[in-house]
């Protein structure tokens, strides 16, 4: 994108209504209006144009970015990283090892006790069912409050890292990776996704990456097809976002009981493993009660269980059957390998190494959609405040390089 | 705050004889003299309403700032990383687990290895008695020698995120908070304040806080009024400086022997719970002879001894008999609440609820504070600094908000 | 340093040829010309003389620097800190127990999914041997790879904080220290540095320093003797690097039977533990194998085999054999000293303390020497970028000082 595109985005940026997300937080997709969602895709293509033209965007000279991650993370936490870093805002992690939060009332005052110079909140929170969406909105409720009250000199604003319901930050850069796949937001219209359950020899996966993408897509007049095993449903308030969405976008949003009929000829593939919803449940159950022999026999029967939908594999034969045998294979990463990272898994070594480097194309857009997020829930403006970012002009990389 | 009043600020802080502080540690109230305490709460005030009136405070352009957390901790983990973010320092942490730092000679070694590029030390150690204190003088000590042997370009200053003895960052807010609750320091000038020991079904809580307010608080002219049960006496070279600081500054220091004495007509009560001194210096020998049995022996004695006292509770027929009734209460938080983090503890629910919000405020003065106590080791003439700062006028946030 | 003398350098440097730098590693010394040598030399005598005049060395405005650290380490962690924080890049930490990478093929994935916005990757890795070069290898393959493949907008550039083969940052802070010392590298032709193993009480350290010493030292047209007990071996490839270095820059390379042998007439002598070659080849065998009882009686075998050899300790005796009895003792610490942190360890308490500080000096390069290597790798015209900043004039602190 050359400087000129890069102010015609701004100015597409410019027309849409954003103020909704102005001192608001992003916790899930379907929250937010088509303008809302289409600014954050904008600004996000804005902002990464902006550095590959070194052009800086640092619009904080100070101000803390407080990340909360109650799961293992790579990916997102190396993205929010970036992001943070990227407009000028330090890392700050809470750990709760070394904290001691408790829940109920402790929450308020924790989250105003980290918050006093935030500017920002991440977190993930998706082990339990019922719980990581739950938390972040009482952390928000904490932090408009503390704010109101004369507590907290800014309302920080939180960035869903992924939660039991939604990971927006996977799926808005998945979004980007078909816009740019495709040529263009307005070539997804008709194009068939699968988001398709896959065998995996692990349990406990969480549902929040195929609920993501069923809310999503259908957000873009898609014809999004969901296929699962039987028992391996998905929130059914989710399924119901689907089907309002796909019908309020022009797309269509249907279920079906195979990953075949599911990739018959899909334009996109996105199989991947999940628990079932009413595991996840038990597993929950479990947890809170900390019944360890419950959690193994658990465990156990739920491996069994998948066992049973081994040949739920993404295959080079199903790869044939999608459009002209050339669907774009899809994964939030990592994926299970058959051969690779286990004996069966989720897809075919071959079709892996096939979109191995798409793939990771794909990845790279996260930092872009966190500070997009980040930037248009602090700036009433935006598409003003990355004008002045582009005519101040500062360097990024200071130097001759 | 408006910008008039910043300048005056500025202009009453230039007054202050601060050169003391220049390239010395912050680690005990009673070591600074009156122009310093009131400095570093100037300073405080002054960082705090430029930040937000959108001015960057950002003196440092690089330069790190190290972290030694002995002890779990969220709030001054925060407002330290807070503080040292806004003047343009960055976080490392000193984790001891991954370093292996040994006693002795070593602690001559490790603190000048890591200070090469420091310009601040925060530390927090106050879990055993005698050590925490003794360990800063010690790392005071090595950075000291080493940057006058050549060895480090520049002295990092140390300030004590809460040591065995005092808890500055703490109590400097508290008096932040008074100051303001009480429309100026002038006014705290009689003023009575009731320090007393309160229930908690917890054990080993530090001394700091107690220590540090009676030592803090009889500078300012103040009636402060210290009880707690027999046996759970402070330490006595404390008792002395508050003594000594009741004499020279003009106000009074009392011991009784009950909370209902010390809540008899005072303005601000602080009800807080604390190990007995005998209790920790056998906690400590204990500790450190690694004696488990003996150990567990003593907490449950000590949480024995605790219940005969479980009627120490700030309850609202107590606050009832303060000035009016309406005493201002603190707490340096997290506190034990009655029916809502244990059965019974420090204070009842009705009153905590009463004072959240205010005292969520005194919390929210401590990154200024810490800001402060940098600021005024770092720089010889902190007012012209400051006025600097305020003319280059670089906007800590931005773009159009 | 004065300012003349700054601009002196960076024109000394602007002819050294660098451009195999650029985008590139820096893994091991004796991969780089003697013309990359000498311009990383004088990139951190420059850059450390900058900071000195307080002029600001940043010229990242954002970007991130990631750490991988497979071992403990304290002063490794602190300079690589220090390093990046210098010019403007925040630290990152991939804490693989946080995030499970694994290896194979993973490598390549986990590398382009942290680096997306990485400027610089730091890793040690010493445990195994054969396992943290070729690891670092990897690593840098893949984010070659992810840059060519439009994965990665920029080639994040390797620096090895310590492999099981080298320590190039360690070694080449040690050289600016002889350089200092003995007035310029000119002057370090002739001179005999000893390289000695020494008794300590533990067993298991890295073979990297003395290899990175006779690798690097015999650069410079010195006498490099090592002595070490029979079965203390180094890497035969290392030996042979020693070996054509010494003829290529015109010094000598000589093995000797004992400690006192080396120090016979040495400039310069340093002594240090290391593990024989065999040992760490069984160790990383059994930790692969999690053979447990075998590790213990590896550990109990070696530290016998070591006590045979407990006379070799670097005392004041030996130090008396030395070049006028005035060799520069030198460590890269923590040394195992006699009578302090062992009862008998590498070197005597009197001998220790007369260099400790001088030590610490030396220890004090080690952030610019990071830095140089960061800085040459990043930008493709060195002196003229540094010209620039020293022109720009930026203050690294801001205010009257």
């Amino acid at each position: 994108m050359d400087k000129k595109e890069i102010m015609q985005r701004i100015e597409l940026l410019s027309k849409k209504k954003t103020d909704g997300m102005y001192l608001n937080d992003f916790l899930l997709t379907w929250d937010k209006s088509a303008d809302e969602i289409e600014a954050t895709l904008l600004t996000a293509e804005i902002l990464r144009a902006m550095r590959e033209h070194r052009i800086s965007c640092r619009t904080f000279d100070s101000g803390l970015a407080i990340s909360i991650f109650r799961d293992q993370s790579t990916r997102t936490r190396f993205s929010f990283a970036g992001a943070c870093n990227l407009l000028g805002l330090a890392i700050q992690e809470l750990d709760e090892e070394k904290s001691q939060i408790a829940h109920g009332e402790t929450v308020r005052e924790t989250a105003n006790m980290i918050s006093f110079m935030a500017e920002i909140i991440g977190i993930r929170d998706d082990i339990y069912l019922g719980a990581g969406h739950t938390y972040m909105k009482e952390v928000a409720r904490a932090v408009h409050r503390g704010h109101r009250e004369g507590v907290l000199p800014q309302r920080p604003t939180l960035v869903n890292l992924q939660c039991d319901i939604d990971h927006p930050t996977q799926t808005m850069s998945d979004a980007l990776h078909l816009i740019h796949t495709f040529g263009g937001v307005e070539n997804l219209k008709g194009k068939k996704i699968a988001m398709s359950w896959a065998y995996s020899p692990s349990y406990g996966k969480p549902l929040s990456v195929p609920q993501g993408i069923i809310g999503l897509m259908t957000r873009f007049g898609m014809d999004v097809v969901l296929a699962h095993p039987p028992g391996y449903n998905l929130m059914p308030e989710v399924i119901e976002v689907a089907r309002t969405n796909s019908k309020q976008f022009d797309g269509s949003f249907a279920q079906v009981a195979s990953m075949a009929e599911a990739f018959k000829d899909a334009d996109i593939v996105y199989p991947k493993s999940w628990a079932p919803y009413s595991v996840m449940e038990e597993r929950t159950r479990l947890l809170k009660a900390a019944e360890h022999d419950g959690l193994k026999a658990l465990e156990k029967h739920c491996l069994e269980t998948n066992r049973q939908f081994i040949d739920w594999e993404c295959t080079e034969k199903l790869m044939q059957t999608t459009r002209q045998g050339r669907a774009l294979y899809m994964h939030c990463l990592p994926a299970d390998i058959s051969g690779v990272s286990c004996e069966r898994g989720e897809v075919a070594s071959s079709v892996f190494e096939r979109y191995r480097v798409p793939q990771y194309i794909q990845a790279g857009y996260k930092p872009y959609v966190i500070a997009a997020m980040i930037f248009l829930s602090k700036f009433e403006n935006p598409a003003e405040t990355l004008t002045q970012l582009f005519n101040r002009g500062h360097q990024r990389v200071y130097g001759s390089d």
